[in-house]
């Protein structure tokens, strides 16, 4: 019987939750959400779905320390690091060719490393159903998160009719793969009820995938096969990334494949699902106050509501007389920013790059 | 001829600069202003006006090794620490006291430590005539602030005729100390010329300012008597202090004294003084930027105006998106308020009080 794998894309930098994300310590290897990393969180859910050895873990060379130290159950040898960002048609590649070699007829599922989901249960059903589509050897599968509000910030996938042929419910054929909406369309497109959101989870047969990159990115492909057979030679995986990896197109698998390929099906998710983008989000996962406060760690807040307080454990903050600010203390920065401006940290955080004297607190 | 004294008054808590002031660390020992802790710069600007030997500092214990160790230059032995807090009149007539047995014609200015002076020539002239008209052995003279808004926060006085048999300019009989006005009231003081504020500096000979405690508080001053009476016999001074100040009526000198007595004077100040009782007054005091943020230590205000961010030397505060807000960050603790709310700052602080949790944040 054919092996099911996991490869765990952890190669975000997570700037927009700066200071406590740092170049070093990003999103996946804090707990944002939850007592645990996120990343930890990721590979605890695949408990039973996938064996332990099968879980793979793409970041890049500078996290991977950090990746180990965080996730010490993680076998060593499945965390890549990548010496330079090819965005995620060239990981899914190398992910398609790491799982080729150790089962040909194997199949495995891209997941990103920090989305929060309490709902282990059901999400290990969707992905058992995927993998159960995904193993017949035709189709590419991506998880579908029914919306329940008109997100901008994610792409969206149109679903098509039901796949009655797999025998299983909340399986559809896809129609087409569609790019982060306006407010407005994104509107249409709750309101229609045929589109999910695209959560970045895929599952397919290595094979598949490799066939599919092969007839869209093709010279992707072909620079990927030099990695596969460098590998098949005994050679060392660090040294063949280094050759091979810098000069590998850079496309996400969605351009690359998704949004071109025409045996596409989608799982709906039978979970909760939050990829917590920004600080605000961690209100929709933390008790918070009468007065909709939300503070981690030690601190005080008079008169104030709507707050989102997060501190080192030893540290206090005190609020007077605010309200829907995020304060946000790590080490030795603090930042302070209203909730409706979120998005402008990662701008603060690219500005504070052109300073060599802060280089270390980013 | 008779000595001159200063006698500075080192006791308050400065709650309303928390963080960064602290129990043991009060406004008075942070250089709120300036590089140098307010008291030292209080202790330097008397420099060729009372000799160093001469100068006094009333504190209480917990921060007497605090004020030893930042104000090194100050002799120990003149370095008093009360083991409870009497109030001003209690702290004045210790200081008559201390100063009559050094020098019984002598004369004294009290002063407090925490006031922000750039102006140290004046300051010292004016002291000069203060003392002058002081050592004539007839008068209790303050320094009399030349108001230049309506304030509420401060009493005032109210001038009379001048005091010309004195020879000196600026010299005037008061008619009268008022204690903190309503705004309506201190719009009338202010339009009318005639008052000042009262900025807790007084000057007069030890004797004549005993006379005055003996008349209008003669129970403090005979229990005063008493500490005199120990020292004159060698007794130690802590011991002394333990036994009888407790006892002692807390008791302001403006209400004990000066609203009571008709020898009073007052000279016009002609320096710059400000009390800076709050982080918003440290605007008065420091470069901004051109929106108007005042940024001590590092970090970087974006799309802000109006700022004030005090950092200890090497963490980074960064705000996007705010005006107006108050963000200090000192050791394990940080405060975001906005300006016009930096009156509850004191309050914050008692309220922190009643949690044992958080003594050693205060």
């Amino acid at each position: 019987m054919s092996q099911r794998f996991a490869v765990i894309m952890a190669g975000g930098r997570g700037e927009r939750f700066w200071p406590q994300s740092r170049l070093q310590r990003p999103k996946h290897l804090l707990p944002i959400i939850g007592d645990a990393p996120m990343l930890c969180q990721t590979v605890d859910r695949l408990a039973g779905l996938v064996p332990p050895g099968n879980v793979f873990v793409i970041t890049n060379r500078e996290q991977r320390p950090g990746v180990l130290a965080s996730c010490p159950d993680l076998d060593p040898a499945n965390v890549i690091g990548e010496p330079v960002g090819r965005d995620t048609a060239a990981a899914v590649g190398l992910a398609a060719i790491l799982v080729k070699i150790r089962d040909p007829e194997g199949a495995f599922a891209i997941l990103p490393s920090d989305a929060a989901i309490h709902d282990g249960k059901g999400f290990r059903a969707t992905l058992a159903t995927a993998f159960e589509v995904a193993e017949s050897g035709e189709h590419l599968v991506t998880v579908g998160i029914k919306p329940d509000n008109p997100a901008t910030g994610y792409g969206y996938i149109q679903k098509g009719e039901p796949f009655t042929s797999s025998g299983k419910e909340d399986v559809y054929k896809v129609r087409c793969f569609v790019e982060k909406p306006d407010l407005s369309t994104a509107e249409k497109y709750l309101q229609s009820g045929d589109y999910f959101w695209n959560a970045g989870m895929f599952v397919w047969q290595a094979d598949v995938i490799g066939k599919a990159l092969s007839s869209h990115v093709p010279d992707l492909w072909l620079a990927l096969n030099n990695i596969e057979n460098g590998i098949r030679e005994g050679e060392n995986l660090d040294s063949l990334l280094e050759e091979h990896y810098p000069s590998l197109e850079k496309i996400s698998i969605d351009y690359a494949v998704m949004e071109k390929a025409d045996n596409v099906l989608t799982v709906e998710a039978g979970f909760d699902w939050d990829d917590v983008g920004e600080w605000p989000a961690i209100a929709r996962h933390n008790k918070s106050d009468p007065q909709g406060n939300i503070l981690k760690g030690k601190g005080m807040i008079r008169d104030g509501s709507g707050n989102i307080v997060v501190n080192e454990k030893e540290h206090f903050t005190a609020l007077i007389g605010v309200d829907d600010l995020i304060v946000v203390q790590m080490g030795d920065a603090t930042l302070v920013c209203p909730k409706s401006k979120a998005q402008e940290i990662k701008k603060l955080v690219q500005e504070m790059e052109k300073n060599p004297d802060w280089k270390d607190l980013l």
